[in-house]
């Protein structure tokens, strides 16, 4: 076979491959935003034939021998290269797994989810935990197949987030533990930051109202992307020109939606702003979730939660509820936003206390598979780490250990990605500060510039290449967590007037 | 092979199928629901190549020589040989398809959406009419592959009602021509019911309060159904347990968002009430358009535009809109919501002239297929016959030719089975009322027990028989459009106290 040859067969794979990612995509979106639950396991009986079919061709030993035979071409360039060594590696993750196993794991997988969701409406873990077990066993099983020998758990951190284990994870955390945990304590000792104004009736046709103009403000355009609304928000990209985001009005709560919706979109510009080149391959949608959640966490808090963000567009929300805010400064408005206080919900954490929960849930992953903690009692297990780190305790399930869909979708090791991804954006974002002039150019409704600044030394690289080595092009710089509990301690320590 | 390894093996053909149609279904509801525009390009490409997978299916030579054995083996229960025939059928229509012409098709189809969607964007047929011209090319091209004895036409009025053809639609129109034009005019002459308070300035938050209500009062349960928002209402069925309808509101029509969803609940109504041992084959999914439209039409216009089912929820759209409604009784209301006027938008005509819009695209499609029109200047040749039927023209294309996706879509010969559903409903709904109490049904709340009537009698066969068949089982009698054509006349009589 000629190398040209051998590239169209890879072409043709990736095509068909792709086209039932796509569906499988744009299934998860349905399942999660409109498609009626009575139909779930009629729709989901049948994504999981369709997942079958992906694992068929994932592991397809022709496939595996053109991968090889190119990864030896001299004549393959360094782009194919990488491609076929990310498809290589995903399918030796999966080679040895019977299908049938595979499939029903997606069937146990879609179950869960249903009984995840079930459990929520009740309120009550009990009805989930042998789901969780389930899950976390066939999670294992899974792993087995793959014949490492590293721990299940190690390889689940490297799935999300190429590179990390628990060594290295276990070491950022410890720093999380050590550097965040004290700073927190003296939060809660200070003057509190008057916030009372956040959480007042908010009504929600008018915070709708106010969102068509933040999309805007961010130049966020419903040509490439879908703005639905979802209990728990979320990003989905299908192609460059289709990324699809959720959020979630809280009547009692003004700044809620705004950021939870400032995050997503940090997402959708990632997926939206990948080279098209990529589009349909394992290069336009492989990427680490840290990285991802770094872009999200950008335009959230290190963009979101300042005042020059806020400035032109803080009038706008004024008008809408000016007895809730007709008083309230801007000023007062972004350190009210900024107020840390330890809390139950992860998603509506503030920036300081949120990598906390993501320590936590670290934790209980690692415990959770290495077997010093036990599905059964996880409630009361989830509470008490709470108790010791925020000094919180959840009052009912939904509130705690039923709080995220995670587990419950099978995203074991995803988390602490959230908390990494967190310490990445620091590092983009202090060297875009010294590139651009952000303050100014927020302020000036040019959210565009910096969102194409993001395109050129972030997004355009899509999965072509690791996480730390998008850190080193971006920065020059592999990665440094000093950016990140700088900023936190430089944030807190002045919002907060500590010494 | 043994008759149940022959069934064992017609079953897994039909699972792969499901999965397919379900997948495409959900792809379908989405790209005319939520998803971005600029992504259409990738996602349709992928849908095609999906769509040419289940050509592939489809058409197996294996399939077809086992349907063949299984239509000829005395073992085979009558309904899986309805299943059998039927997908025989199918098959025989495409069998002779080059894959790629098929793929080809469904790329154009996708293209002329597509295309349709922006020239309804710019209110101009011109850039729509090539992609118009080659639909029909193409389906000319496709039906040639059958080697029919009939006409293109036929055939296609065939594929969406079996047993209709030119013959039988002509006759039908023919009567409609003769029995209803004349009673359009008469209604012309005559005083005109008041209408105007329907069209006054209706908020559509409250409008969407309302729909909340209906919904409930039609016992239409989100567990099975999601409802949605697009300009052009629709409804998709994906299983037993998975419809999903859209609507769409008007800020100056109050009752234009009700009827059509009744309209549309109608339908979801027929999906979700198929017998679920028929989901995911062609015996839950087949069923004839006639047919379908039958249900929705009853109970949009033969329940949703009658007195006793406004009265329980009449008084709930008089509290949101006290200004514009609250002087006017039920009566008054339900006499305005029969209004007949001759009008350009077939979604939005009355009962009484709706038969004419279909009668136009049904003379225009005839003429596009034997070649006595062309669709270049098609937007004239639509407005001379409005003008000629109904005495109204377009002033602009969105208001004409623009106004339907159907053609967009490649349904030709979908349109005739809109106006034979409504004399379907008259012939169902004259046995219902003989064997319920289908007026103090409604005037207490109990809508559920009407749609229980219309499961037994309807909806659970499915398209386990044709539509003649379903006729008789419920009505004891084949189709007899006189039913229709009294209805008409008596109510339109009345309401303009003709002579």
């Amino acid at each position: 076979m000629t190398h040209n040859e051998k590239l169209e067969l890879l072409k043709q794979w990736e095509w068909k491959t792709s086209a039932y990612s796509m569906v499988l995509a744009v299934l998860s979106y349905d399942k999660m935003t409109v498609a009626p639950a009575a139909g779930a396991e009629f729709r989901d009986e049948r994504a999981a034939y369709l997942s079958g079919e992906v694992f068929d061709l994932s592991v397809d030993p022709k496939i595996i021998a053109l991968l090889k035979d190119l990864l030896e071409d001299p004549e393959t360039d360094a782009e194919t290269k990488r491609k076929c060594e990310c498809y290589y590696h995903d399918a030796m993750k999966i080679v040895s797994v019977p299908k049938e196993e595979y499939v029903a794991y997606s069937n146990l997988n879609n179950a869960s989810y249903n009984a995840w969701y079930k459990a929520r409406m009740e309120n009550d873990y009990a009805p989930f935990e042998p789901y969780l077990k389930q899950m976390i066993e066939s999670a294992r099983k899974l792993v087995s197949y793959r014949h490492s020998e590293k721990t299940t758990y190690d390889e689940l951190l490297n799935d999300y987030q190429p590179g990390m284990d628990i060594e290295k994870f276990d070491k950022f955390f410890d720093d999380v533990e050590k550097r965040l945990v004290p700073l927190i304590k003296k939060v809660v000792a200070a003057k509190p930051v008057d916030t009372s104004f956040l959480t007042q009736n908010y009504d929600v046709d008018k915070q709708r109202a106010f969102m068509k103009r933040l999309v805007k403000y961010l130049h966020y355009d419903e040509d490439w992307c879908y703005l639905g609304e979802t209990e728990h928000p979320f990003t989905v990209t299908i192609c460059a020109n289709d990324s699809r985001t959720t959020t979630r009005y809280i009547p009692d709560n003004v700044s809620s939606a705004p950021l939870s919706t400032i995050h997503e979109v940090g997402h959708a510009y990632y997926g939206h702003q990948v080279d098209p080149k990529y589009d349909g391959n394992i290069l336009g949608a492989g990427m680490s979730s840290g990285i991802h959640e770094s872009q999200s966490r950008l335009l959230e808090n290190y963009l979101g939660r300042s005042l020059p963000f806020w400035k032109p567009i803080y009038p706008v929300l004024q008008e809408l509820f000016p007895e809730q805010l007709g008083k309230v400064t801007a000023e007062q408005f972004v350190d009210a936003i900024n107020a840390s206080s330890p809390s139950l919900i992860r998603t509506e954490a503030d920036e300081l206390t949120y990598p906390i929960h993501v320590m936590i849930r670290y934790k209980l992953e690692k415990g959770l598979f290495n077997g010093t903690i036990s599905t059964e009692g996880l409630d009361k297990t989830w509470n008490e780490m709470y108790e010791k780190y925020l000094g919180v305790s959840a009052k009912t399930a939904n509130e705690g250990i039923l709080q995220d869909v995670h587990w419950a979708d099978g995203l074991f090791g995803y988390f602490p990605t959230y908390a990494l991804g967190s310490a990445f954006s620091a590092q983009f974002y202090a060297k875009m500060r010294e590139q651009i002039d952000v303050d100014r150019l927020m302020e000036e409704d040019r959210f565009n510039e910096i969102t194409d600044w993001l395109k050129e030394n972030v997004h355009r690289y899509g999965n072509r290449y690791d996480a730390e080595d998008v850190l080193e092009l971006a920065t020059g710089e592999r990665f440094n967590s000093e950016y990140y509990f700088r900023y936190l301690e430089d944030k807190y320590t002045k919002l907060y007037h500590l010494k």
